[in-house]
């Protein structure tokens, strides 16, 4: 298997005013192509810190990757330092200027002598064209090893990499095939799925790897598979899936990018059904992850957000005994503002919470983090009870995405 | 200066599924405190990988930040290989162990096998408290270099960046002093802002620089000061600080880590008053941004997410003719809007909402990105028209964070 290496060029990457959003851009298409990445590589704007950048990379890996400094002000030394690499010198390439000028005509403007400078390139180098920008791609070879430098602009660079850059690797070599597939769990924590997985992961085949990917409340379960045939390996990931799924049934909700909001607004849309929303202790945030999604108004119709007792009974008519007898996080009170929230909105799904999401308000009782979640449909009312942590914004999250599971579960059944 | 390069392990990170914000966010903080970042390696979860990337860190800068690798599943083995670098094993830690069970028993778990193991850590390493999560940091000292390692959860890293590391460095070394500001504005761009304070940035100190942190809604401007004595460096940047908002008193509303929905509830807190929010575009966005805010219970109330227009009649009072006459989104209505929460909920303050978040519902007249905002007082309620941009998302954040600063004013008048 092809490997590659991203060197990111420049200080504001070193000082954390800019995310290497581009290096991950990058891993992905190189990923997608069978090219693994073994290094992300991210260095200052100097010429010694560039040469070695390339001396160790060029012993690591196939293909390495070069974005930033390019640019016509002073700063940017790249070019230079690749001449220096490579032992060449720059040339004024007729085809960069060319591109150019016309890119500058295009947009009404006229050549700066150091924009003129940018037709200048390493004699050694292949020029990439750069379709949006002054500062041209280059590709080098030395030594079966590949070398590219593209400008670090996100909108220069990606075209540069998926319609020059992929393509030609993948002519010149020919590259194994990878398949990806994430499953989407929420409610049962990292060290708990592995364990419920573990004879299952350990039958998995050598060319299938599991990274467990962890997030607030979701764990992430990503599978690659490693092949010649992509059809074949796409079926072997599947198969093995499938088996998963009947061992974490309560803990699944979806693949890859999905959200679970947008699952949901999805089986209500398809089903012609309405949601709304009665939040306590969520406050809003419930409502916020559904109405995030565009079209959401096809099935969202609102939400009462009853933060003070006497709303709960007001716009939800919550008995005052109840609250009186069970407190407001209970079973009963919970159950009565889903009720209360499916009639006033009409709709045929109604979520309501009620917890403690801290970090005061907890008793010996219902210490910070107890939860209640009710789910009120055509034919009945659900609650469920969770002792969530201590962290006030990941009760909240949690909160939010164990509702939004439960309604899943009920769309589902 | 003191060096540092920052080891970011994982493959999720070499096949672009995850953004490396980990890295930026150390980096920021490392550079915050007088310690440059000379370069950032992302590298796989292999253990010849780690260790080669040691080897040359360790050639190259002062301090080595290694994230992630240090979860209980199979796939983490960080902290094998760190023993195996300095030439160590893993020995159980009461202290550490303690954390865990404390961890546990406050979230009503129990512990499974691979949870006792990570009470296990290197002989020869300082463990750093996780007040988070059951993977404990770890602090190596060899040879007048220190290594840390970290979980790469950022909720678990970052605090012990902040609280424990940064500090321990600092003693550790004496860096010259550092003092940062940062000053919050909101409503305004970034090149209008900086067209707007040029007089007063061409007049900064050689010693003051000045950086434009733009995030959706709000730019931040952070002055960073460099020299012997803090108290006096203090002292220049308020006095710098207190020109500057003479000059844009209608953007500022914060200082540093300040949130508009914090500050807005500071001054309900002190008044003794209180807050309700009927929101259509927003979605119950604004609730939760309320509602994020600790003990918030103590001035808001309640809101009432009006998507359909039936609700924002039956619910908020608004007439069935405005609606008719002028659309949801419009002065009228939004007005309406506020004043139908405020009596709903019996507060003294409400917000109100009205817009066309996008990517659908534009039209000639209304294009997407149109939003009224309304707020509500005990003396009156105003509103005001903005056009946002085509983005959903910003759409949201925009409304909301523009929402607060409005009933922010009104508080402070």
């Amino acid at each position: 298997m092809m490997t590659a290496e991203i060197i990111s060029i420049g200080d504001e990457l070193l000082i954390g005013q800019v995310i290497n959003t581009n290096a991950a851009w990058i891993s992905e298409q190189l990923n997608l192509a069978g090219i693994k990445v073994h290094q992300i590589s991210t260095i200052s704007d100097k010429r010694d810190h560039i040469l070695t950048a390339l001396q160790e990379a060029e012993k690591r890996v196939d293909i390495i990757l070069i974005t930033g400094g390019l640019g016509p002000t002073k700063d940017d030394i790249t070019k230079e330092t690749l001449c220096e690499y490579f032992d060449t010198h720059l040339v004024f390439s007729e085809d960069v200027y060319k591109n150019i000028i016309e890119l500058f005509g295009k947009r009404g403007l006229t050549l700066s002598s150091p924009n003129q400078k940018q037709a200048e390139i390493p004699k050694a180098c292949t020029p990439i064209k750069n379709n949006h920008g002054s500062a041209a791609g280059m590709w080098f070879e030395k030594k079966k090893k590949i070398f590219i430098s593209m400008p670090g602009v996100p909108f220069e660079m990606k075209p540069m990499v998926s319609e020059y850059i992929i393509p030609k690797i993948q002519k010149q070599y020919r590259a194994q095939a990878i398949v990806h597939k994430t499953v989407l769990t929420q409610g049962i924590g990292e060290s708990w799925l592995a364990q419920k997985i573990e004879t299952w992961e350990d039958n998995l085949p050598d060319n299938i790897k599991l990274a467990y990917l962890p997030q607030p409340g979701i764990v992430r379960l990503r599978l690659t598979a490693v092949g010649k045939n992509k059809k074949a390996l796409e079926h072997q990931v599947d198969d093995k899936i499938k088996k998963l799924l009947t061992i974490i049934p309560d803990y699944f909700f979806g693949f890859d990018n999905d959200q679970l909001s947008e699952i949901v607004g999805e089986l209500l849309r398809k089903k012609g059904q309405s949601v709304s929303t009665a939040e306590s202790c969520t406050g809003g945030y419930i409502a916020h992850l559904i109405t995030s999604i565009a079209g959401s108004s096809d099935y969202f119709r609102g939400s009462v957000v009853a933060y003070a007792n006497e709303i709960k009974q007001q716009e939800l008519d919550v008995k005052k005994k109840s609250l009186i007898d069970f407190g407001a996080v209970s079973e009963t009170v919970v159950k009565q503002m889903a009720e209360g929230a499916r009639k006033k909105f009409q709709t045929d799904f109604a979520i309501a919470t009620s917890g403690i999401a801290g970090p005061g308000g907890g008793t010996g009782e219902k210490p910070v983090g107890t939860t209640w979640i009710a789910i009120s449909t055509p034919e009945k009312t659900i609650a469920q009870h969770y002792l969530f942590g201590e962290n006030r914004e990941r009760n909240i999250r949690k909160t939010a995405l164990t509702a939004l599971k439960m309604l899943r579960k009920e769309l589902l059944s």
